[in-house]
């Protein structure tokens, strides 16, 4: 039986985890979420059975549940190693994670749908921008000590399945690249690999037609 | 030469690591960074080459700078393994991570004082426990199912770890604890637990006399 995804096409963390499983090459089943609909979405009582934060995704894989998308790389990482998306040195994988929060503690919570809605209609371009802005200039200056091809050397790694979908995010919020040459650096070395490519928000199942070009 | 932990003595992220350090049984020095005086903490030219996030807690260990306290806590872990924070077993270990992010990544980014700051004056109180209150609510529906007498199981863990300095800002913040009695019952088993005392804000040597009772 195939491991189930829960995601949603445009959700930055379901990408993480889709990046993750095409790079490790393990089959999966999409089972669409949609965001935008709460109460047959992620406020459902059946998906909130699975997950309770009714956030996405989710990942029903051996017979259980596991949310949370780091949680998944991790599960993922330790099940099926190879390929690997954390280097074998503690200091590197140290690296690895650190990039890994700045971007899923320090910049996604912030930005995202959720919290937008309590923010005032007018000032929501300006929030997003803010933290946006304010998370990529902190990561810029980390990656000039630890980037090489990649965020962390020249191996594709878990910080690698949180940038790109970060900075999708970044462009949609007109927030202007052209001040992180890092980030922009890496973000085209990534988007020519075809993981990156399958697990993109405009090649999901529940990516409306008029933006999946299908 | 002893690690260094760069910590202000109220922050839930410099708790989360001063108890592993504690647990761990590893002697280190700290060196307060004011989060209060800005321009001579977080934001000054020293730290922030240390830290380019300008966030507390820095861990200089090994000879090297590790920033960001999960991947603080993992570095820990792989380095010093015992006594452990994680479990053996992968899906445990997935357990542990779940809660871990639940908190880290969906508590305690929203209301923090650098976000308080850009609500308006009047409305931060709210603004703080509508984000507690929606993350403790799915963590006490995530525990139901995992916890024993700690988060996962019997055993303290990194979601431990994590846990009770987000209890304990949440009490500051008026958040009404009767409504979550599974993590009420497991921070009063953490809160007799000696790393956890030894790592509480009171105990620290930033905290202003009249809090810590010295």
């Amino acid at each position: 039986m195939k491991p189930i995804l829960y995601s949603y096409w445009h959700s930055s963390c379901s990408w993480r985890v889709r990046t993750a499983l095409h790079w490790k090459n393990i089959p999966y089943e999409t089972r669409a979420v949609n965001l935008l609909k709460p109460e047959s979405g992620q406020h459902s009582a059946e998906y909130l059975a699975i997950n309770p934060t009714a956030h996405v995704p989710t990942l029903f894989i051996d017979g259980k549940n596991i949310i949370e998308s780091i949680a998944i790389l991790h599960y993922l990482e330790e099940t099926r190693p190879l390929p690997a998306l954390l280097p074998q040195d503690a200091y590197e994988r140290a690296k690895v994670r650190e990039i890994v929060e700045i971007i899923a503690s320090g910049i996604q919570p912030l930005p995202n749908r959720k919290v937008q809605k309590r923010v005032e209609h007018d000032k929501r371009l300006e929030w997003v921008q803010h933290w946006v802005n304010s998370g990529f200039r902190a990561l810029e200056e980390k990656l000039y000590t630890t980037a090489g091809k990649y965020c962390v050397g020249d191996e594709v790694s878990m910080a690698d399945c949180c940038l790109l979908p970060q900075v999708f995010n970044a462009r949609n919020s007109q927030v202007d690249m052209r001040q992180y040459p890092i980030i922009s650096r890496i973000v085209s070395e990534l988007e020519m690999i075809p993981a990156f490519i399958a697990a993109h928000p405009h090649n999901q199942p529940d990516c409306p037609t008029e933006l999946s070009g299908k």
